[in-house]
């Protein structure tokens, strides 16, 4: 719905993991926002809606010189701090009255899907009590697991480093060859571990093997899977998704980790080996030489470097941008709400648009790898690089193995 | 000792661990050798000294052209194939064997102390056989723990991929409050965990902990630093070897791993991320909440990436052409044998010269952070960012936090 401005100020905040381009978002709403007179103020909120709930000072953007917020943009990671907690039902009233009490009159959350969602219970509040309060969602998540997206700011910067991290390791793995696992990020989404796939270049380049959460994960099937890529090519460096799942849809790698779960009920996944290790133990037994001695395995968790790795994709960083200024211009615009979403106009020459999708639409919703991105039970397609490739930027090639 | 040059054709190898720059100390190599009339070819060993043991082809470098040199140089971890083996009493004469079947003069291996002792031994068997066999070792190690260098080839880039993930996941700790370990490699040096420092610009910086194979670890004092550095920035990031000792000198991690072991009886350390998740659990465990919530802690391992990211310091790059070019240049110069080290003529500016080292005196000799360098028993000192910053080449700095 579309309506004349009202005067106010605006409050700007981050939510969810952070990405290596959240600033970039930051900046751009902030560069779209300014000189329109009815905005008196730029407010950042610290540590998303929890600041609001806590009573935090908040930030005062406006002020930022334009040095300031270039070296900001380039800086991983919410500047403004970010949060995991899903605002409760309690504490809705607080965040809609923290908005009133410093006259805020427009909302920008950058966030997943949840954040989409807080964006939508703000919204309507605010229509409830009258008090007029336009509320945007500007996607971010490595996960790229947005409906209505054709790709999320944030994924683009992760599967970069990905692909990167793949294609330099498969180098070390071929120098001292050996079984290599990589466990890569994404909780149901595999797009992160298939950005793996990226990293190849020559024949024989890894990864050999990449498992999806999308696809069930069978154990003895894995074993034969690596018993023929390694008499294939006398190694084997593998992608696995810490989101990978046993034929019952239970995570494999949560069972692993003493961990705790978050406001979401989500066990942790991320910032621990398990997954990793128990894979390399599983190999290192049933590959044992008849004398007991076991091969070459080892296992690295990506961790969080995939989501912080301060040298983005290029397009990744200007499309974040882009989303920033979309939500500011759209608002100035007369929009009361809404969720930005990029769509691609074409491949080849890439060229993408933004458009804006009602809240309801993205809130609390997760997209996955859809079965033509994924190639039988261990490999991505044609399609997923495709569409991939544009989003990571150019990438370097390293000379033919000798 | 210098004599004149004998003619026929000379080999290089690569050995150990590889690193991001380990190739631009292959092709100085071939650069130096170029255009003098003794070298009719120029082979290159495939796996190390492996290769030449069994016999493997060896690969004709002589013949590559100066852009796929140039290809090569930048591509990281060894394009020729490393290998971890360490030759045996046995192995010595079929190496000495090869290189007299193929009418090798001039022999250059890459690596870390280990190799330098290939090196003496090749080289004294020539002497014995009285076929003139002129011996070079150009070092290379992330680990930087090589006797009588300033510092090693192959360190500066990984203490700078180091640097660059403590600054970018500091970032992400912040906008996320908790404790989070990130496990760095070096067996029994602490220089590459210490570069972990590096990534500290402003007042409150991560790392606030900084745990070294040369300082005994102790968990109880570990927990005590951990509460110490939450109460005063409600958050901690730590640096931590994956060499760390108890007040025995055991490793804490090796007990964790159930690895192999090298040629050299060295346990697994790298490829499992073990040593975190028992320091991560040990933390949720000690700081749970009165209704038993563990608190925020993740473990990162940085892995293998460490060794092979392919964006080096190019003050390292350059370093490592120059140790390759230097080893050749000697050679030709008249000198039998010996290995390249570079010492540092000044910090301000930073300058260096490479100078040529007796082989025995790097042969199996492991250099270790001197006192100098350690503040206190969970620190560097300011003497060691002084000696380590210009290793990394410039960086990057992040906007101030909010």
């Amino acid at each position: 719905m579309a309506r004349g401005l009202i005067e106010g100020n605006a409050i700007i905040g981050q939510s969810g993991g952070p990405t290596a381009v959240i600033n970039q978002s930051l900046v751009g709403i902030i560069e779209g926002l300014r000189g329109y007179k009815p905005i008196k103020k730029i407010f950042g909120m610290r540590h998303g809606v929890d600041g609001l709930i806590k009573h935090m000072p908040l930030v005062d953007l406006g002020a930022l010189g334009t040095e300031q917020l270039e070296k900001i943009a380039k800086t991983p990671s919410a500047c403004l701090g970010s949060s995991r907690n899903k605002p409760t039902e309690a504490d809705a009233p607080k965040i809609f009255e923290a908005c009133r009490a410093n006259d805020i009159r427009y909302f920008f959350y950058i966030g997943g899907n949840d954040s989409s969602d807080t964006c939508r219970i703000v919204y309507e509040m605010g229509v409830k009590a009258g008090y007029e309060l336009r509320c945007f969602h500007v996607p971010k998540t490595v996960d790229n697991d947005l409906m209505g997206s054709d790709h999320t700011p944030g994924y683009g910067s992760a599967a970069r480093y990905v692909a990167m991290a793949f294609m330099a390791d498969d180098r070390d793995n071929a120098s001292l060859p050996g079984i290599k696992i990589n466990v890569v990020m994404g909780r149901n989404a595999g797009f992160l571990t298939a950005a793996s796939a990226l990293a190849r270049h020559y024949e024989g380049d890894g990864p050999h093997l990449i498992y999806l959460p999308e696809v069930p994960f069978d154990t003895d099937r894995f074993v034969e899977d690596v018993k023929g890529m390694v008499t294939k090519y006398n190694r084997c460096q593998i992608a696995v998704s810490e989101g990978i799942k046993d034929k019952d849809g239970q995570d494999i790698g949560a069972k692993l980790i003493a961990g705790d779960k978050d406001a979401h009920g989500n066990a942790q996944l991320s910032g621990s080996g398990a997954l990793g290790d128990m894979l390399s133990n599983l190999l290192k037994e049933k590959f044992k030489s008849p004398s007991g001695k076991p091969p070459r395995v080892r296992a690295d968790t990506l961790g969080y470097l995939q989501r912080c790795w301060p040298e983005p994709s290029p397009v990744d960083a200007a499309e974040a941008r882009g989303a920033g200024v979309k939500a500011a211009t759209e608002a100035m615009n007369g929009l009361t709400d809404g969720s930005i979403a990029i769509v691609r106009l074409s491949n080849h020459p890439y060229r993408v648009d933004k458009r804006v999708l009602k809240l309801s639409d993205v809130a609390a919703k997760t997209r996955t790898m859809p079965p033509e991105f994924i190639s039988g039970h261990h490999d991505v397609s044609r399609a997923f690089i495709d569409y991939a490739k544009p989003l990571v930027g150019d990438m370097m090639h390293f000379a033919p193995r000798l």
